[in-house]
């Protein structure tokens, strides 16, 4: 009997946070139309909404369109039933935010960052989540990080992230014997990408999404069945480090020659911008070439000076190569581009899309979706915060369970 | 109560199959060490063996090592209590098995295809599996095909078969109309890769494997947490057309330049080895250039001929790059060469690892391991077969449900 019961309330489980799930993804959803979605019966799907209503953490939000018979009853998550916090570690700043179910962020500290010490960048995270957790928004389930560098997730280690010293840092260890809460943390590109998985409009259940991340550096997020995946060494999505120039391309940080990196991020556009100003007499960048920052190529680009193109063309030609390189890998037809180069804007998404398609399979390039994310800053905090509830909805439940 | 009821057959189900996947992975198993491995009960686990054992599936085969206490009994499949048919449709032979469930393949037959004629082709394939279900192994509970080209696994329709003269044929649909068996279709890198992952000894229920299949073109096929992983399209692992030499590349069959297939394929190593002959009037090869197929290139190559070797070596030097590309994208630590270049053996598999070696992040490239897949043209028929089985080990019951 022990056993039996034990097998049910394992179904229960599963059962409730497939439902959890669908709600998440799909809101605002009818009861029927999540029994369909997930194969359960209308009954079960009714006694788990029922546990959800009382748990107040589903609202009947309206009445759905009838296609014949009654309008059904549709139900979404209540947006601020539960609270999670989100902190991005960025180059500049450390920005925490508390979030609501529906990705809102609520409050928003951020403390800036300025010596490359490992001891004062962990001051710093505490700070920031003691400050957010003093305001008083009731129930925090769980806390996630956005880091850069190399990390393992399923341990909570900072193996390596050179920025912040950091090495072989037990983060999520530390973080959850301060706050007795869940903590989750996870390479900082990666976390981007499940933000705009869940919060950026491409939000289903079992889907694939590849978010990449071009700015100082460049990183991708692999969503694969509705889950981040990180491959078996934690760094799947590394994709800057892809050799795209084998023959005379430029020494990366890495060591190696001809990086994705040193021709498509950021900085290597504004290092070739400041390289070839003496070239381009008439550019608006040669006044002073040595002050070219990523603001002055991009104000540039906008009034079609040719050395702002010339370079911004050859980052979007080298990333969309290498776009048409993962497309044929993973087949994954919705490409999200994100980080501070996508403030380049329309032109730029045409010019990689256009090198796309010219480097690879017309019947797989030509299904692909490339955008340019919506959530700027906020991809980090969010995606850090909802990766805890991706890999377990059961966080969201207060209660004791029978 | 239906409601109930109704749960409780679905749990029971997803159970049973999830122990059954766990044997199959691991056997020979004891029933403590899948408790483990499933999070099952140990109750559970006893009752859901108990079924295996009355269906005949599942024997005990002998005493695993004890730390301490009883030796554990070991469970394995009944190797022949069960059969699957598995078919290659290769470029010029079909060649189809009955295969049992160590992947042992108990009856081959093999038929020549010649003309480019979509009738005849679907006639061979008739032929074949009527020959080997008239041979009486009993029971055979499904088929798997595979077969070159673009293909809808899900709807077992090969979209474009070009060698093949095949659009659109919903050959699942046909197969399973005349032997009433289920019916899997899938392409051959990818079925490949399949047989690879399950009988090569890389079989992890939960595990990752690329499979690089390098032959006349070029295609990979991906597991990822224990299944296949075909993209949004079908078509993940397409990677014969990535572009490699983005200036001065040759023509592809695709109609664009510098794709991996033109430089690392059996069929470019052949074309630039007589292309080339001429310039290596020393060379084994230049005797007789317009003979110079594969086998030739191999012999030569083993002989130390510098026109093979220079052939090869720029064909391993591509491959090793495009799989640094897929290991910063995947981080998946294992990969697996197979089809005929692989007769090149361990000097072209050192020479693949040096390029990767040298053209990845070296956290990375080093962490992955490369080896020569063990099944050669059974990896297809293997590999088709066993698709079915990690998509839904149900299969394997013969007796009605409760």
């Amino acid at each position: 009997m022990a056993n039996l019961k034990a097998t049910h309330q394992k179904t229960k489980r599963h059962n409730r946070d497939l439902v959890l799930k669908t709600i998440f993804a799909r809101q605002p959803i009818s009861r029927a139309e999540i029994a369909r979605i997930t194969s359960l019966t209308r009954a079960t799907v009714s006694e788990i909404i029922n546990t959800f209503l009382t748990e107040g953490l589903v609202e009947e939000v309206g009445l759905g369109s009838s296609i014949g018979g009654k309008s059904p009853i549709l139900l979404s998550l209540v947006a601020d039933s539960r609270y999670l916090i989100g902190l991005n570690l960025a180059q500049d700043k450390f920005i925490g935010s508390v979030v609501n179910l529906l990705g809102e962020l609520k409050e928003t500290v951020e403390i800036p960052i300025s010596d490359n010490d490992g001891k004062q960048a962990l001051d710093t995270v505490f700070q920031i989540l003691d400050q957010l957790v003093a305001k008083n928004w009731k129930p925090v389930v769980g806390i996630g990080i956005a880091t850069p560098g190399l990390v393992n997730t399923r341990e909570g280690v900072v193996l390596n992230a050179v920025n912040l010293d950091w090495q072989d840092l037990p983060l999520a260890h530390l973080i959850k014997a301060r706050y007795r809460l869940p903590v989750c943390v996870v390479n900082d590109s990666q976390a981007n990408a499940i933000g705009e998985f869940v919060y950026g409009g491409k939000h289903e259940p079992e889907g694939n999404l590849v978010v990449v991340n071009v700015r100082h550096g460049i990183g991708a997020g692999i969503l694969i069945n509705g889950q981040l995946f990180q491959g078996d060494g934690g760094s799947a999505g590394e994709i800057g480090h892809v050799m795209v120039q084998p023959e005379g391309g430029r020494l990366c940080r890495c060591g190696k020659r001809g990086c994705l990196e040193t021709i498509s991020s950021a900085k290597a556009v504004v290092q070739r911008a400041r390289e070839l100003a003496k070239d381009f007499p008439h550019s608006e960048l040669a006044k002073n070439p040595a002050n070219i920052n990523l603001n002055a190529v991009v104000d540039a680009f906008q009034h079609n000076d040719t050395l702002a193109l010339l370079v911004a063309r050859d980052a979007a030609k080298f990333l969309g190569f290498s776009l048409a390189t993962l497309v044929g890998t993973l087949n994954i037809e919705d490409i999200v581009l994100t980080g501070e180069m996508s403030r380049l804007g329309s032109t730029w998404l045409a010019q990689i899309r256009e090198s796309m398609l010219e480097a690879g399979l017309a019947r797989m390039v030509q299904e692909t979706r490339l955008e340019i994310g919506k959530l700027d800053f906020r991809g980090y905090i969010l995606g850090s915060s909802a990766l805890m509830l991706l890999e377990d909805y059961s966080l969201l439940f207060l209660k004791s369970e029978e």
